[in-house]
């Protein structure tokens, strides 16, 4: 039996063991994806408490209370934050098997040194514990990140966004972590959307004039792709229910984007050429920068109307949509791909039938230009557990070249979630630690340790042309 | 080498043992979705041998025997029970982590006490032993569900049903197992099928009245809902290839509806037309009479029409679906979410590769009114079977909180098949063993063995209302 | 520890090398469906070094080295072979839990008796160690189908081909393996390919006539077939990415067909119909012969036009498609077996999320004429590796008759390729071991011995009617 959550958690075998602690365990962590606050960052407050840190806005946690039964009003509600923390800690023990149990618990471990488990009988203890060493210090979000052995962040970013506090951080010396912006242009493919016109609206007040016409929306978006870039920015991020794939000609694209303009209903057809035709776009502005695209495909946001008019976006109701994504995806990048316009691409599904589809898609469009171009991106939001995740390591072991795979992300909203890192790191190791001890694979440690790191922190490094940021 | 089927059949760790003795092994059995007879188990008549105990109705054994080559006169043709008897003797060594061959020896085992396992050396032996024993008694229906320590079943009832048997078992004192009904109205939402018309003359014949219109159907439903819910019913069923969601006015629904009475082909559209709006109203009234309704998503039946001409429907030609679900799915439970009329639902699939999308559309539509509202139902059907239940349960506990699973049911036709209650318990156990040796889960066996007797037993007797039963 | 790829390889419990010894280890090999040429083998040559034998043709290499980084001129270009080689040992490592580095191994153990891993490091070593080998003898084509212990081919024909160099292998008595072509008329089937203009003169040209109608190219395939089946023809094969089920009248398939051969645009609704019919008048004639029908589902194919348009096709740029494909499959059977005229036919599929929908499928169609009649196809393409072999063989295992199972064949274009069906094996007798040690299935070590034999043979022998070829 081996004790809960200890020092060798996850790594059974000796080879395990030895590559973590050789290729892992202390190889910083590059967070090329997640939501982080460039302000909170750059303003580095101090939390109020346990609850500010981990319950005020994780809406993993907030979707684990529903499900126990939990009263919205000890959720997102009026309740205090010391009684939510207690409603959390309930549930917990009940939620065995599912990544929150890991995650509380890692946290717990590596940030306050609490090895105990939280259940409503300890919850008490745990809640004074946190708060006593919160006020204490070493909480504030540079210092988790630096406590965290991070050495640089790609925050998430609207184009219309002024990147302020990325400024800000850049001229600031004194905090080694690099933070940079993420181009983030959802809301300007989103043209079916509400949010489309008051983004729109927000565009022009950056860009300082009116965006009358696509052929305009595409010179501000190069504009704000320019400027990002001059702060760093190496990679954009796309959310997608399917990619798309329909040509237009330049006159109806006009026609679909002043239907958008004017709020009027458009339809699929008209939909998908608008949407093929910016992110082609996109990519060939992300192509000539040398930055990475991301797809994130396959969320389905938003089920629940009365709780959104609530709540808004991002508070626990999204889902796994299933579309046929084959077709449309291998078109699109195909396009791309024949004008030589094919940017490095980040593929990343949420369902897990499409991890075939994705695997086996990425070896259609590799180039000598960087290794591993196209990437399988690792087990995304309800996949990010150890199931999901020792799914996608092993499904990209088997179709492409695991040694050349830039790795993990937290794709998180919390400065307390780089163990998730540390989880990804370890079943990495076990994976292979079981591959040599079961005769798959030939026991070179060395060799090993070296391809853990890679694909830990080097290959990511590289992938994102650290060394000129 | 572990001995087949011994005393810790499945169960490989001390935690997994543990617990299941704890938790699982007397537990009671509530099995709140099954195809039982409830005239069969009023009448109680014993049976007339293990052939017709076992293989003249069970459609899987029939499948398994014409994958073998088995000629249908041996499978439903004119050759003797004994005969079909040791064709399946016959063909059994070669299924082979089929879970036939664990249904048959666990039955074997758990109601004859015979060990040897079938094939065609011991067919003759074991036909003999079994007819001796059932000649003596304790084969009988009710003998069947008493020993198997079942406390309820719910039934599967048609709309039109008198509940006759229902109404008798209910007043019949000396049998302390709850015979429950269940409403499937599958044949008032299919009216693109040969069986309408005639389930509608059933159905007025029921009503003592015509049903001349939609909004009559409805008026005729709501009355059978509020009958059955006098008799004791806390569930309905709905098998469905697609969760469909399209909106109408009541003129166009009637308008469908007048077609279909007229046995005229319906559009795909006037059919999503009419279910979607079927199934809203049944929704409304399951909701208000604090009903669960479940969804069976995902059976392609009746693939092949000349066995079916020849056999008719359960005879073993259905497979499995592959429509996108996710989209309909969620607009179905959102409209019924927005005006507060969803019901407890369980969300069943036949298909594996919709597990993430069910797996997390219920954290969608959660509620404080029900810990659990909405369920991921239990590997059904080609699932049920030791690699399907794992998935199944893992899904679950990645995705939601295991710990208010509602659990197991058979599905099933037969009185002998209880012991899939218990080999779902077994792997449940084996699962959680595994964590907690694993160092994954702290080793609090009264905790989980607590847990394990809620999933296996409690958590669905308080779902389904039972104590008001 | 065990050590890599030594002679327990893939196998761990006493059961499974037990039964891997009795009944796999000396079993002759029936392969088939694979793509090897006849020409080749009738010529029988001598390889130039193993650059020609592992590298010049292999597109599963070549995906791996891009997908790596390797510049196209090491792969398909103007590097030699020398130095492509080198390149493909550098590559190795990083390829962990990929099967060609099991593949790659397998093949270094089984024919050069070099135990050494291959890297960057011992490259050269190799290179020289096999040439010297290939030049000593041992490598021809025929050599290596004995040596590898292969009892029949069926190799991968046109229906235009003449089965010239099937013939003369037919008449030389000195080559003990049975080479026999199976009928590929994929491009008879692609209409709307612009291969298929070409073909059609192809086939004018053999069947010394114009084909001016739909139902005179029918009455050419039918002759065609006709002389395959002369030839020892017993299977035939095609490639889909979804079966399509739409009937149309003979009128419409001529404007169909028409619209065809005069190069003008099908809608998808033609295609459909066009298909349907043309592969429904094949499949009765394939029964007529009691030939197997062999559905390989679910590639998308030439997904890089720039690389298409340079290099042709299969050179490693086709990936997995997505389609759903219950609904046609089943109507497409159902429409044969409801006239008595579905062949036994093989279903494969590249998209592992139809591996419920096929395993289903086989149910629906069985028959007392052929056992196991309808068949789920091993692991294939990219799923032809580790897991992707278990997952099929546990699949086929739960939903039908394992014993009944016609097992692997390579689908390889190498004369090298043997060793998938040892690696097959392994598995197959580590799956069982395992179920016998954890207690699953009794320990009947001779009876499971003989499954595992007519699983890697005798099933395929028989259902193929290889005693009267």
């Amino acid at each position: 039996m081996k004790k809960f959550m200890d020092r060798d958690f996850l790594l059974t075998t000796k080879t395990a063991k030895e590559i973590y602690k050789r290729g892992a365990e202390k190889t910083p962590i590059f967070d090329w994806h997640c939501h982080l606050s460039p302000k909170e960052i750059y303003e580095d407050k101090k939390p109020r408490d346990i609850y500010s840190l981990w319950l005020s806005g994780d809406h993993y946690k907030w979707r684990a209370m529903r499900s126990y039964g939990v009263p919205e009003e000890f959720v997102t509600g009026r309740k205090s934050g010391h009684d939510k923390f207690l409603k959390y800690a309930e549930i917990m023990p009940y939620c065995i098997g599912n990544p929150l149990y890991h995650w509380t618990h890692l946290e717990l471990q590596r940030y306050f040194g609490i090895t105990e488990t939280l259940s409503a009988e300890t919850a008490e203890k745990i809640w004074q514990s946190c708060n006593e060493q919160i006020k204490k210090g070493g909480f504030s979000p540079r210092e988790l990140i630096t406590r965290s052995n991070v050495s640089c962040v790609c925050t998430t970013d609207d184009p219309a966004d002024s990147l302020e506090y990325h400024l800000k951080l850049k001229e600031d010396k004194s905090f080694k972590c690099k933070v940079l912006p993420a181009f983030r242009p959802d809301k300007a493919i989103a043209i079916e959307q509400p949010a489309f016109i008051p983004w729109l609206a927000a565009m022009e007040k950056t860009a300082g004039r009116e965006i009358t016409s696509y052929s305009e929306l595409k010179n501000v978006l190069r504009e704000r792709i320019e400027f990002f870039d001059s702060v760093g920015c190496c990679a954009s991020d796309h959310a997608l229910s399917y990619v798309p794939y329909a040509e237009a000609n330049s006159k109806e694209l006009e026609q679909i984007f002043k239907k958008g303009v004017e709020g009027k209903k458009l339809s699929t057809s008209e939909l998908d050429k608008y949407k093929t035709s910016l992110l082609q776009f996109l990519a060939e502005e992300y192509c000539e920068r040398d930055w990475a695209m991301e797809l994130h495909i396959g969320a389905m946001r938003n089920n629940n109307t009365k709780m959104f008019q609530k709540l808004g976006p991002d508070t626990g109701y999204d889902s796994v949509d299933d579309y046929a994504i084959a077709q449309g995806l291998s078109r699109f990048m195909d396009s791309l791909e024949a004008k030589g316009k094919l940017p490095k691409t980040v593929l990343f599904t949420l369902n897990p039938k499409d991890n075939f589809v994705l695997g086996t898609m990425l070896g259609n469009f590799q180039s000598s230009k960087q290794a591993g171009k196209i990437q399988f991106g690792s087990a995304w939001w309800f996949n990010d557990n150890y199931d999901g995740m020792r799914q996608q390591i092993t499904t990209l072991a088997n179709l492409g070249v695991l040694g050349k795979f830039v790795g993990m992300i937290t794709d998180s909203r919390s400065f307390l979630s780089y163990p998730r890192h540390e989880y990804f790191r370890r079943i990495l190791c076990e994976i292979i630690g079981d591959w040599v001890e079961e005769g798959k694979y030939p026991e070179n440690i060395k060799f090993l340790s070296k391809l853990v790191e890679d694909v830990s922190f080097n290959n990511a490094y590289g992938y994102f042309n650290l060394e000129d940021k």
